[in-house]
C-alpha cells in the first residue's frame, strides 16, 4: 500500500441525506434499476491519463501537480499502478481505461517502448487479478509524441504509417491479454492544420484502410470487444476527420466497416461540434453504431475541450434517456474522461471528482429510467408519429412523387400543423428530475 | 420597361483601374483563364428570394424595402419577374434560382398554388426565351409556410409528407420546363426543435425515401439536370439532418443515392457548421458528389446566417482553388444567395452589392487559376506525399498490422518529422492573391 | 371573459408529487424562504411581447399562431389586454412588462400612435386597478419600425433622435401613470452593421447624452422606479454598444451615470457575450448596478437568441444564489422574456410554459436559498481569502511595488499554492439541488 | 555569430514582382506614405516567447522543436539572445518583446530569478547598443509557473500578490534600463475557473490597487513609456477581468487610471471576445485608449487563442485603416505576437512566417492610406452625419426629452430612413485593396 491516498476511506452509500463527502448520496451498485443492477448499467471507468498521467498543465502553465509516481522509469510506471488500483478500490469501480503513452515509460526506439509495455501490462494483469477493476478499453497514443505531429495513419510519411499499424497492433495484444471489452481509436492528429499541404482524399483512404486493417486483426486475433472510434471536431488539429457520428458513419459505410466498428461519444467533444450529447447518442443508436461514452462535460463558455467532471444531473438525464432507449450499453460503459481542474491539487479532490461525478451519473440514470419507465414521454412521441401506421402513409413511402401528388389532389390535402408541445413535454421530463 | 432600375446603365468590365461604380474592375466574362471563358467558369447566377422576395425584416424589425412588386397577386408576380430580367441584363449574368413562394402567390389550395406556379413559369419561359439568363436551378420553399413548420418530408404528419411530394414533383416540372440545369433540396425544417417529441430515425428513413423518389422522378421525367442537397447544421430548426457534406455523405450512402445525388454549399453553412468554405468544397470533390455553391459570406463574429454578399477575394480565392482543382462546375454554378443589409435600400445598392460580389469572385478565381497553373503549390503537395508512391508504401496499404509492425521491426524505424511548411505556402498564396 | 384560455384553471401549489399539469410543483407564493415569501422574492413578470404580440415567425418562416386579437385596431388592442389579464389571473403572476408596440396600434403619425398608446394604458390601468397584477416595468421599442432601422438615439438622422426622445417620453409617462416598478432601454440597434458608414465616437456619445435625458426627465416627473439598460453583445445589430454588464458599467461611468441606472440582465444575452447568467449578475452586484433579470435559456448549440422557457433548475439555482448574495431584488423582477416554440401553438401551451418556467424558478431559488443558509460555501469562499483580513495583507495594498519588493526579499516569499478545491465544492453545490 | 540561420539571407525589399521567397514584396522601409516611413508607420517588433521560447507543444503534445538554445542555464539564455539578435537583424526589424521567463532561466528563488534577469539585461543592453532593434515593450510572465496558477495581482494568497508586485517592478526596472517604449501587463490568470470559490468582488479590487501602484511607480522611477493592458476574454481562465476593450475601459475608469494606461489590442483575443479587430481598435481610439497591437489572426473555426501569423492583407487592411484614423502609434508597435505552426520545424520557418506577416501588414498599411487619402469613404460618413452639425440637432442634445417631442409635434416629424449604402462603401474598400 502506498501512502498517496492516506486517511481517504473507502466510499460507500449511505444516501441522499448523508453530508459525509466521502459517501455516495446516489449511486447504489447494488440497486436495482429497470430489472438491472446500478452497477451494470453505469459500468463506469476511470481515465488513467487524466487522473494518474496529467502534470496540471495548460497551454499558459505548467505542471501544478506533485505525484511521486512522475517520471519515466519502470519502477515509477508501477508506483503509479498501484496508486491506480489503490483509488479503484476507493471508488468501487468496475472499470479503467489507458493508453500505452500512459501506463509505460517512452523507449527509445519502438522495440524499447514494446518491452516496457509488456512488463506494465504483465503487471496490471497482477493488479487485475486481485481486485474488481477490470480493463473497458485500451487504446495508443499516437498524438503526443512528435512524431505524430503530422498524423498517424493519416501521415505523409509511409514510416509513421507503419509505426501506427505497429503500435495499434502492440495495444490490441495488450488488450486482449487484460482482457478489454473494447479498443478504441482517436484520432486527434488524423485531420490538418491547412488544407493548402494536405492530401485529403489520400489522408481518408489511408485512415480507411488503416481502420480495415485493425478490423481484420481483431478476428485473427479473436478479440471478441468492439472496435470504437471517438468522434472529435478538432483540437489538437484544426479539422479532424472524424467530426463526429454523422460523418463517422459515412466514413465506415465508405469503408464497408458499418457493422464492424461503433463509436465511443464524449459530451465535450458533441458540443465542440455543435450537438448536444444526447443528439450524437441518439444518432448513433438509431444509425446501430453506438458503442460507449467518454463522460465529461464542457463550459459551454470556452471554445475548447475542458473535460470536466460532470456536476449537472438534470442535463445528464437527456443522456442516459437516449441509452437507455437504445438498451443500454452492451461492451460500452461510462468512462469518466474528465480531469480535475489544474488547481485541485490534493488527492481528496481527485477521487471527490470521480464520487460527484458517479453520484450525477447515477442521479441522471434514476431519474431517466423513472421516465422511461413511467412511460408518459414515449407515448406522447408515439402519438406524434401515429399517422405513419396507417396504410395509406404507408403506401406513400412505397409510392412516387407522382402517387402523392394525386393523393394531395384527389383528397384535397390542406393539412394543417399540430402543437409540438415541446414545454409540457419539458414540465414533463422535470417531474422526474 | 418598368423604370425601377432607371439611370442605372448595364455593367460593363472597365478593368481594375476603373473608378465607375457600376462597371465590372475584374469580371471580364470573356477572358479566357486556364482555357474557359470566366463566364463559362463562374456560372453566376442571381437569387430571386434576397433580390426580389425578401422585404427586409429580420427577427427583431419588418419590412425595411418598398417594392412596387411587394403583394400577392398575379399581375404583381409578373411585374416582379420584369424587374427582375431588367437586372439579369444589367448584370449580364447567365443564371438565375428561384422557389416556387419566390415567384407566384400563394394560393388557397394546393390546386390554386399550382396553377399560379404554372402560369408565372410559362411567363418566365417567355422571359428566358427572350433574354439572355436561364435557370440554374428550381426549388421548392417547404420551410416558410406554417404547413411546414415541423418539416415537411420529416413531419409527424403523413399528410404533410404527401403535400411535400406533390410540391417538389411540380417544381420539378417546372424546373425540367425551364431547362434548369439542376434541381435543389434545401431542408431547413427537415430537423428538429427538441429531442424530447422527435422520432429522429423515422424521420430520416422518410427523408431518404422522399430522396429515392425525388431521383426515381428525375429519372422517370428525363430530367438531364443534377438533384443537389443544400447542406446546413441549423437555423431554423436547432439541427438540422443535413449537417454538412460529410453528413449529407453518409446519409446518400446510407440510402443508395450517392452516385445520384451531389451537394450544393453555402459558405455560410460551411461556417455555421465549424468548417471552411474550402474544406466542405475539397471533401464535396474528394467524394464525387461536388455540385454547385452558395456563394455569400457569413460574419464571422454572428451566430446566424447572415448572406452578405463576399468582398474577401483573398479568401474567396481558396475555394475557387478547391473548385478549380475539383475541375471546375458541370452542371453547378455561382449562385449568389446573398441579401443586400436591411438599411441598403436603394435600387442601385441592389445592382451594386452584385456588382461587387461579380467583382470579388471573379478576383479570386484568377488568383487561384494561377496558383494553379504556376503548379508550384501542387508541386509541394505532391513532394510531401511522394512517399506513398513507393511499392514499399503500397505493401503497407495491401497487407496487415502485422506485416507492418514486421517492418518497423526489421528495419528499426524512428521516423523524424519534417516540416509541414505552412507558412511559406501560405506566403506562396499571398504572391497570386 | 373570453374564451381563449377555456377550460384552464387556475394554477395552485401542489407539492412536487402532484401529477397534475395545470399545478405548480415547487412555487408557492406564500412559503417562506429565508424570511420572505417566494412570491416577494420572485416577484414573476409575464412579458407582454412574447406571449401575445408574437406571431410565431422566425427568419425562414411566417406566422404560425392563430391569435383572435391578431390586427391592428383598438377593439383588438383591448381583447389582447384582456386575454392577457386572465392569463395572468390564471398564473397568479404579481407582474408584467410592455413595449408600445405590443399593447397599442401602431399610428400613420407620432400623434396617432401616442394617442393609441394613452387610451391602451387608460384600458391597462383599469385592468390594473381590478387584478392583482401590477407593471414591473414599461419600454418603447425602438427597433421593429423600419424608422429604427440604423438606430433610434445613434441614428445618423437627428430627426430620429428627436422622435425615439419623444417615444421615450410618451412611455416613461406611461409607466409612470401605470405605477411601474422600472422603465427599461434595450438597445437593439443602437449599434452597428459595418463601422465603414458608422461614427462609432460620435453615436456613443449620442446614445450617453440620451441616456442623461431620461434621467434627468425621471427625475423632474418624480418617476420612483429604477432605469435599466439591458444589455445585448449583437442580433440584431452586427455590435451593440450595451455589450454586457461590464460594458455598460464603463458606458455609465463615462456619461456620469453609474449611480443612476442599473442593469436588467437577461441570461440568453449573457451567452451570447460570451459570460455565464451568473458571472453577469455577480458582475453588476460587484459593481452596485444590479436591477433587474430577464429570464429565459439559451440554446447552447445555437448562435442566436432563441429565448426558451427556462427548464433546468440546476442551472438557474446558480443565478439565483448571486441574487440571494446581492441581497434580492429592490425594484427588479423575474420577468419571462420567453416565448414558447414557433410549433407550440395552443393555449395551453403558453400557460404550461410559463407554469414550468416558475416552477424550474422556485426551485432553483430553494435549493440557493437551503445552500446560502447552511453557511458551508460561503465559509470556504471566506477560508480561502482569509489572508487578506490580516494587517500586513492590508499593507500590501495601501504600499507601493517597492514596498511590496523589500517584503518578498526580507521574508524570502516562495509561495506554495493550495488546492482551489473546485470539485469539492460543486459537490457542495449539489447536495443542495 | 551562431549557425542556426546558416544560409539565410538578410531579407531586402524586391518588389510585388519578386518570386525570392527571402524578400519582402510590400515592406519597404523607408518608403513614404501618408508622409511617414513604412517602418516609422509599421513599427514592427518580434515576440521573444512564440519565436524563441515555445517549445512547439499543444495540449495534446509535447515538443516538436530542436533549438540548441533550449534548458536553463545562463549560457543557454545567452545563446538564445544571440540567435535573437541574429533573427532580427536578419529581418530589419526596428523592435522586440519580451517576458522576463522567456529571457533568463527561472531560479529556485525570487532573488536568483532576479539576478538572473539583471545578468541578461545587462547581455540584451549590450545587444541593443550594437544592433538596430531595440525593446517595444516588457513585461511579467504571471501566468506559466504555479505559484500563479490561482492569479497574481488576484491570488487568493497576499504572499502572491507582494511576490507579483515585486515581479512587475523588477521587469518595470528591465524595461526602463532597456530603453522600452512600453510596459504591458497580460491577465491570463487574472480571472476565475470557477465562481464558486471566487470572491470577485475582492479580486477586482485587488487588481485595480496593483495597476495603481505599477502607474505610481512608473512615475516615481520617471519611466516615459506607455502602460498598457492587453485584454482577453478567457483561456487560460475561464473567465478573464480584462475582457475586451470595453471591459477595460470600465476598469480604469472605476480605478481614476483612464488617463495613464492604454491597451494593447491582439486580433485573437478581439476574435476570441465576439468582435473583429477594427472594433477594438476603433472603440480604444475613441476613448482615448488606443496602445499598441499584438498583431496575429486566429482562426474562425477554432475556439481558442490559435496565435496565427497574418496572412490576410484585406482583412488587416480595417485593422490599419482604424490606426491610420486614430493617428498612428505613439509609443506603440505592431508586434508579432504569432507563432509558427508546431509542424513548421525548420529555421526558415521561423523567418518567412515573419516575412509574410510583415508583408501582409505593409500591404494592408498601403491599401488603407491609399483610401484615406483619397477621401472618399470618410466623406460618405461625414454625409452620412451631416444633420448633427445644425444647431437644431445640438439643440436636441443640450435639451430634454420635453423639447425633443416638441419638436416631433410641432414638425410633425415622421423621418423616412435612407439607405446605408454598405455594399457600395464595400465595393469601394476594394477598389483600394
Amino acid at each position: 500500500m502506498t501512502d498517496f491516498f492516506k486517511g481517504i476511506p473507502q466510499i460507500r452509500y449511505e444516501g441522499p441525506s448523508s453530508t459525509n463527502e466521502f459517501a455516495f448520496r446516489h449511486y447504489n451498485p447494488d440497486e436495482v434499476i429497470m430489472g438491472k443492477r446500478m452497477e451494470d448499467h453505469m459500468r463506469f471507468a476511470v481515465a488513467y491519463w487524466h487522473s494518474f498521467a496529467w502534470p496540471g498543465g495548460d497551454p499558459f502553465g505548467g505542471q501544478t501537480f506533485d505525484r511521486p509516481w512522475f517520471g519515466d522509469s519502470m519502477a515509477l510506471a508501477k508506483l503509479k499502478a498501484d496508486v491506480a488500483f489503490e483509488m479503484f478500490d476507493i471508488l468501487n469501480v468496475p472499470f479503467y481505461c489507458f493508453h500505452d503513452a500512459d501506463i509505460r515509460p517512452e523507449g527509445a526506439t519502438f522495440a524499447e517502448s514494446k518491452r516496457a509495455l509488456d512488463e506494465v501490462v504483465d503487471y496490471l494483469g497482477e493488479k487485475q487479478s486481485s481486485h474488481k477493476t477490470q480493463l473497458l478499453w485500451g487504446t495508443a497514443n499516437m498524438f503526443s509524441h512528435r512524431r505524430w505531429m503530422s498524423g498517424a495513419a493519416t501521415n505523409p510519411d509511409p514510416d509513421v504509417y507503419a509505426y501506427a499499424a505497429a503500435t495499434v497492433k502492440a495495444n490490441m495484444d495488450a488488450t486482449l491479454k487484460l482482457g478489454g471489452a473494447n479498443y478504441v481509436l482517436w484520432g486527434g492528429r488524423e485531420g490538418y492544420e491547412t488544407l493548402l499541404n494536405t492530401d485529403l482524399k489520400a489522408e481518408r483512404e489511408h485512415a480507411g484502410r488503416f481502420l480495415q486493417q485493425v478490423v481484420e486483426y481483431k478476428h485473427k486475433i479473436g478479440f471478441k470487444g468492439a472496435i470504437l472510434i471517438e468522434p472529435k471536431p478538432q483540437e489538437p488539429s484544426k479539422h479532424q476527420y472524424d467530426y463526429d457520428v454523422a460523418t463517422v458513419y459515412g466514413f465506415l459505410v465508405q469503408f464497408g466497416l458499418e457493422k464492424e466498428v461503433k463509436v465511443n461519444i464524449e459530451q465535450g467533444h458533441a458540443i465542440l461540434a455543435g450537438h448536444s450529447f444526447e443528439h450524437e447518442i441518439a444518432l448513433a443508436a438509431s444509425l446501430g453504431i453506438f458503442g460507449s461514452i467518454d463522460m465529461n462535460r464542457n463550459d459551454y463558455q470556452s471554445g475548447w475541450d475542458t473535460d470536466q467532471f460532470p456536476n449537472n444531473h438534470a442535463e445528464k438525464a437527456l443522456a442516459f434517456y437516449e441509452i437507455l432507449r437504445a438498451g443500454g450499453y452492451t461492451t460500452g460503459g461510462t468512462n469518466f474522461d474528465a480531469k480535475i481542474r489544474r488547481q485541485s491539487l490534493d488527492p481528496e479532490d481527485l477521487i471527490l471528482a470521480h464520487v460527484g461525478g458517479m453520484d450525477t451519473c447515477a442521479r441522471a440514470l434514476k431519474a431517466a429510467a423513472a421516465l422511461l419507465e413511467d412511460g408518459a414521454l414515449e407515448n406522447a412521441r408515439a402519438d406524434r408519429y401515429a399517422g405513419w401506421e396507417k396504410a395509406e402513409a404507408k403506401a406513400l413511402l412505397s409510392g412516387s412523387l407522382e402517387d402523392a401528388a394525386a393523393v394531395v389532389t384527389a383528397r384535397g390535402l390542406n393539412p394543417e400543423p399540430k402543437s409540438g408541445r415541446q414545454e409540457r413535454l419539458e414540465n414533463l421530463w422535470n417531474r422526474f428530475i
